[in-house]
């Protein structure tokens, strides 16, 4: 079959690799009808060194079950499954507390994390199918596909950044980022109904639906002004909120600076940091809260399908492109470039 | 008058300096009759240069109101009041929605970064004194001197670990920390009804302290083996608050490896660093949140007093020394060498 390799920065490939089969009781072989890249896909094409290549790609993924194992109860051929950024068993105590990221079973984790698997490509075997897999009540070929397909991830995302925020009614938020993530975290802030939602973000075409999407205010200046600029709109001292979808520090400084006293950080954004500022001169002094990670999404599907499927929202108005396979390539460098906000891939 | 003064590391003496008076209509002077010495003075006591002193020291007390500015409307001459360690002037958004540590007022602030006042002294001018000073409904000999003395900070500070923490009934806890902050960190993690607390310390005097507040279990190993320990008490992931009492990189990095996934670190030790690690390989990857600051000591007077008033709860046990003015240096010296857990001090 067929599938995205990575080699290093800037070295996307679509290669041959082995079928995808069923190896464990508890697996699902699905044929990916829908599938993207993801901003986090990014990261590693900016920076990738080839020794680390070359690597499977994609983690955000709808499509048809062609078999599973002997131990798959909740799923069967025929189905069509969307799946999660992360593998979880569905039974753990983390699982049952809704934090599937944290999943203790041996073979839970993040597709990312897998040498010889992956989303952007013909198929997949997807471990823990019964945890990990969730049932859509549409055909294939629904229009509703993208919308539906940002539940594997972006959608799923944006919400953790508004719930681990603790965003509910009046609350005033800051986005910071106006990529796919920060856009679905602006159409979650407003479920969550916030207040006011100011989005920091210089790309127009991207901002115009980040109002679409909800947001009271954009920024487009970044550095003092853009900081200035939040802090007056939000009465002087920031936000109570603010959503962190970047990942760099450049980001994380931001939302320090707009962060009112008592509010909280809440980062989706993958950090490309392990080190940060965090003592008396940035978080402590003001009681600033620090929180969020990668999003449990299996937690939130149920809670986000139904609004997609009555039509109420519809957060696949972040793919502005669609491609099959060999388009992926191209796909990569114009998300890198800014000339794509989210590339959909039907393979 | 009398006061102590930090000369550089090492160095605290009893110095005559110029009398305390009243010199804004918002002020009041206060005749202290219990101060005492904080843990955190002994952070500057074991590294200030003397390039940065002589400073004037202490920020917690109780006193007898001497005279007021013409402004001041809720204390009067005679009363006897507790400061806590920030003035503010209670009216500012921030002080109405109990975040006191962040007042707007411009004379608002930590009695630290006053260079002509202090609470290791005979008397001080206390600004914004409507905001800043409590009204204490005993006479200034009463028993219940040392534990109400505990309101001006470690008592307040050990409860707003344990609130911003989010302990409520059935949490389970670590503490990091045997000062006097960390053992009344138990005991607000009790009083918020904490299922499980595991007190980290190795000073056995303080931990028998410590199981008197409500420890349910003690920790005294260290590194390795000690996060070993927390995390099998605690059902094998660690807790899912953790209550950060001590301020350095080794508390920080012990409250990172004991917290559970999904779990909060709430720091309230001063942290003697400004970057730690919060990235995917800390604090991201498991979702941990962080929270804590400089306790806004005076939201929670009114709530912590009835108790000991009443006699339910006895927080001052944590002073195992008084001495005068002239015993002070000593004082500093063995709470440094950690023969001393909190020194009370009557000018």
């Amino acid at each position: 079959m067929r599938a995205i390799l990575m080699y290093g920065a800037g070295d996307v490939r679509v290669e041959d690799v082995p079928d995808s089969i069923i190896k464990q009781p508890t697996d699902a072989l699905v044929r990916i009808t829908a599938s993207c890249v993801c901003g986090s896909d990014l990261w590693p094409y900016g920076s990738m060194s080839p020794a680390d290549g070359p690597a499977r790609m994609g983690h955000e993924f709808i499509g048809i079950v062609e078999d599973t194992g002997s131990e798959v109860t909740t799923i069967k051929k025929g189905d069509l499954v969307v799946s999660p950024f992360a593998i979880s068993d569905g039974t753990c105590e983390f699982c049952r507390e809704g934090l599937q990221t944290s999943c203790t079973h041996a073979e839970a984790g993040f597709w990312d994390t897998l040498s010889d698997e992956g989303g952007q490509a013909e198929a997949a075997r997807v471990p823990l199918a019964d945890g990990t897999l969730v049932k859509l009540p549409v055909a294939a070929d629904s229009a509703l596909m993208p919308s539906l397909l940002t539940l594997s991830d972006v959608f799923g995302t944006g919400f953790h950044a508004a719930k681990a925020g603790g965003v509910t009614a009046g609350t005033r938020v800051t986005v910071i980022g106006d990529g796919a993530v920060g856009l679905l975290a602006v159409l979650s802030a407003k479920r969550l109904g916030a207040e006011q939602i100011i989005l920091m973000g210089r790309h127009k075409a991207r901002t115009d639906l980040g109002r679409d999407f909800g947001a009271t205010d954009v920024v487009s200046a970044r550095g003092e002004d853009g900081i200035a600029q939040v802090r007056e709109l939000a009465g002087g001292h920031g936000t109570h909120v603010v959503l962190e979808a970047v990942g760099n520090m450049h980001a994380y400084e931001q939302a320090v600076a707009v962060a009112r006293p008592g509010g909280v950080i809440s980062r989706v954004g993958v950090p490309q940091y392990e080190e940060a500022p965090i003592g008396f001169g940035s978080l402590f002094g003001p009681n600033l809260r620090l929180a969020g990670g990668p999003a449990p999404v299996r937690a939130y599907i149920e809670e986000l399908m139904p609004d997609i499927l009555d039509g109420t929202i519809e957060p696949g108005k972040v793919f502005d492109a669609t491609t099959d396979l060999d388009g992926v390539p191209a796909g990569y460098q114009d998300m890198a470039d800014r000339n794509r906000l989210k590339v959909l891939v039907k393979p």
